[in-house]
């Protein structure tokens, strides 16, 4: 048995590492908060779309770029984060999984209503824990959607 | 760093700030239970849903009328909870965000789903955790569905 | 006031009820693993459904036999759990309630959106906790949907 110092630290940072989620789904909504996005991952994070039509984007510097597009392109969206939960935390990594409910609309016209699942993996920084790799895939077949909605560029 | 009591403490109380939140929707949802929904608020609390084409409601008395009206109004409803995150707690004091998923018919006939967002200020009374201020705003460009469904009373 | 250690017992054991949960939805989804399922039930479970046109299930056996039967005739489905909340903790029994969205299409060409509750109760056992009673009802007026989706077997 772990000391509850031990127990407590668990509790927190499972709450912690749901909140870095929910911060990225929330910059991600607000259409305009870059810094808040990019906090919740590692310099170095791998960002991986290419199952949704997209592509995988390596770094701050490539996320940045892909966000701008979204971000520019988009007329509203929302995230609505499901199911999430904890699936290895030892250490400095942990590991998670959860669905996302997305309804968009872009200023072409494209609209999108997308169901979802991230496989996340987190490591513990002296600025907290951040992503450094977010994989998101399809839970339902999907077409181009996603795709016409925020990519190719 | 807090004292490990502390620490629970913060644990229980984000808990606890979640499921008054719960016990609201939970209550709005039953189209009957009055009671359970205002033990939620702060007997002064502002209820503002101006945003969705409606009213801002100040105190258990307004809050009460308006959901007799709805209560009376609706066929069915639900509100799927998501993405909630508290990002202030310090001493009494609390405020949370997040998001809803809801679903509508109203007895003349008005069907809505919609997606909303909320921001929420809590105090800690001797009855425990209430809302003082609830502000719930739509994430997608809004017509008149709401207010047709539950309003202009 | 209970010890720390009981407060953090609580806590951890508020985890671990959604947990289950979760891993409950997260079998279900993969239209196949069968034994991360049945891992949630207890051997005697009772699995009602009934509120949704199907059946009630008790045990493993006859809890095996139907999601047989659904994991042979999905084409692909996804369940949005959100709302979930524990509403009574003593001892080694627990009860939950929440909602969930669920998306599905079946190979015969049936297609639902649902929005969904869950009564569930737990007992601890020798292996963690576990569900003893799951029942399900629609949160909307339900026509047959998922009885073509799912069901008359």
């Amino acid at each position: 048995m772990h000391s509850l110092e031990q127990r407590i630290r668990e509790l927190e940072d499972r709450a912690e590492l749901e909140r870095v989620l929910l911060q990225y789904y929330t910059a991600v909504d607000t259409l305009a908060d870059m810094d808040g996005l990019l906090a919740c991952f590692t310099p170095d994070a791998l960002f991986d779309v290419a199952d949704l039509g997209l592509e995988v984007y390596r770094g701050h510097g490539a996320i940045r770029a892909f966000f701008q597009g979204v971000f520019a392109d988009t007329r509203y969206h929302c995230h609505h984060v499901t199911n999430f939960h904890i699936n290895h935390l030892a250490g400095d990594e942990a590991k998670a999984r959860g669905y996302v409910i997305g309804k968009a609309e872009g200023r072409g016209g494209a609209s999108v209503f997308v169901h979802c699942c991230y496989d996340i993996t987190y490591v513990r920084t002296a600025q907290g824990w951040k992503i450094s790799v977010f994989d998101e895939d399809s839970l339902v077949p999907m077409g181009d959607e996603v795709s016409v909605l925020h990519g190719r560029r």
